[in-house]
């Protein structure tokens, strides 16, 4: 059983600061909702599903001593607290999706006592970990069609088990594929300037018994040339009504060389990350990074003192370079303005471009 | 006057360690052929034009104290240096060029003592330099003609000062740009795993007041996406008979971005690139190098131990994505195979065809 991503513990939020990986492994105890909010905004937990969960359990610790006895200034305290929270990381549609589902949680439940509300609160942002684990299941069942055997997939910074739950949405799909037998290989872009790739992916694929293989972002176009790669299947943060989908910096270039050597390309997400209340991508807003990260993000300087940075932490993948989107609801396949809304009209959560 | 890349110096060789940069200008000096064999191994002295530069004076090192009197002998004795120090690294051509013409230029002089001999050599390799200064600066005035006003480049690795004996090939365009009045900026990829980009590119453009912004490798489609860039600049190691070129890995990947953005992509290096004994880059062979550069480069590990690498140093970009080769003696268009013999065939330089 490999440590918990992200839990509820004692009555705190207990997640593993994945910046120490894969060096040490170490959980660090959130008994506040600052934590939990400094550990989103330096990325001890990231990728989209786990965010959008400590987003959940950092709402209840926000309002677990709450002095309110009353709905009204009790939801405008919860409120404060989910308005902070999403001022941590910009682009994660999953971050905002699970704020805004413990405000109609607690606005379902209004006829209740503080105490009860609470509760539910609680009982909500855990649910919302149950549904991460099966619906990363579920996009590893439904990926698995796209995986024969003998393949060898490339994959962009962490969609793992590290950015959900457990299990992951891009790995997911490579877990499944070597769980039921089949024999994968795996690149792994070591995706800068965090290293979420060298650090966290090639850790976990290592830690499953996959064969992983490192490279640096640049030599993608290499291996993609050298014939070695038979698809690409990263994560994403964001999917716009018509298939665009914003993931880690890197994955636009990606999809761009995958296009270039003729090898599919899929998306796998959670149908959480489906954003209907935007039409394309180029309303998806990009979070710009520090300077230092890339800087000095080795340990020490490696760029002169003063050089000017840019730095998105995102980019948009246009969906005509995106073959597939896997989600826990199934496979899309374009025309994803008319399949992505097909596949996600029969998901219990609430539909994010009504309730926001 | 900046400081020489490399030179001759009281009977040594005297070069910038670039591992240092751009925290320390440290000068290290050589006194025997395994100090700059070992210089080039570990990337010290690095960059086509630099090594070859390196090569030529390590040859007058190497055979310096000989004590053969008789020609046959000290042939020998040089063959063997010259083959030590070819097996510094394997990509780029113009070490092999400046070896063979130090090796002629022995040959031609078989008549004189050895002591006169060895004259002729160091006299060989100080044109070497010369030469070097004055094809860098004649890029620069032929690349000239490709920029306008306003206009921003994107480059990778370093082509630079630092990369010849001052003034550079991909920068000497950029150099010359600026001097002659032309508003330019330019965005340097950082270039993993040796961050030549994030070390040296951006060092040498601030210091000589060019606008420089600083990316990771896997932005370079984003910034690409946003309209940023209107051409590209790389340099070579070495240029194939049809124009297929290698360069510091990465530098296919952006060319096949910049065909998707359509953006021209430029290479520029001396004449003494090209390598008319190859009919394509398929025969170029490509350097691997050690797993730590990636997995520990700047000081602290930052993958798991034992995690297998793929890391080339260089990739090979087909003429077909390379709108123009800058040379010290025009730029050709395609179709390069007419067009670059054309070029090279009132150049001094041996031509490396005959001499291999």
């Amino acid at each position: 059983m490999p440590t918990p991503t992200i839990e509820w513990v004692d009555g705190g939020v207990r997640l593993i600061d994945q910046t120490l990986l894969p060096n040490e492994l170490k959980q660090i105890d959130c008994d506040d909702v600052e934590c939990v909010w400094e550990a989103i905004k330096s990325l001890r937990v990231r990728g989209a599903p786990a965010i959008g969960i400590a987003g959940a359990l950092g709402t209840v610790l926000g309002i677990w001593n709450s002095k309110e006895t009353r709905f009204a200034e009790f939801v405008d305290e919860l409120h404060g607290v989910t308005d902070y929270l999403a001022s941590s990381r910009p682009t994660a549609v999953n971050l905002f999706w699970a704020l805004d589902r413990m405000k109609m949680t607690a606005a379902k439940h209004k006829h209740l006592e503080i105490a009860e509300i609470k509760q539910v609160l609680l009982d909500e942002a855990l649910k919302i970990i149950d549904e991460d684990r099966a619906m990363c299941r579920a996009i590893g069942e439904h990926g698995l069609s796209l995986i024969k055997n003998n393949d060898t997939i490339l994959t962009h910074c962490n969609a793992g088990g590290l950015a959900t739950a457990d299990y992951g949405t891009a790995l997911a799909v490579m877990f499944k594929a070597h769980e039921s037998g089949k024999n994968i290989r795996v690149y792994a872009d070591e995706t800068r300037p965090l290293l979420q790739g060298s650090r966290l992916t090639t850790w976990e694929l290592m830690q499953a018994g996959i064969d992983v293989t490192l490279i640096c972002d640049n030599m993608a176009a290499q291996v993609m040339k050298e014939g070695k790669i038979q698809c690409v299947i990263v994560g994403a943060d964001r999917i716009a009504a018509n298939g665009d989908a914003a993931n880690k910096i890197g994955t636009y270039g990606v999809a761009v060389l995958a296009e270039a050597h003729e090898i599919p390309f899929y998306v796998a997400a959670p149908t959480s990350t489906l954003d209907f209340s935007i039409d394309t991508g180029a309303q998806i807003p990009i979070e710009q990074r520090r300077a230092e990260e890339i800087t000095e993000g080795f340990g020490r300087q490696t760029a002169p003192e003063g050089v000017k940075v840019y730095s998105p932490a995102f980019d948009v993948t246009p969906a005509r370079l995106i073959d597939a989107i896997i989600t826990d609801k199934g496979i899309a396949r374009p025309p994803y303005e008319i399949n992505l809304k097909a596949l996600a009209e029969n998901r219990e959560m609430p539909n994010y471009a009504q309730s926001s």
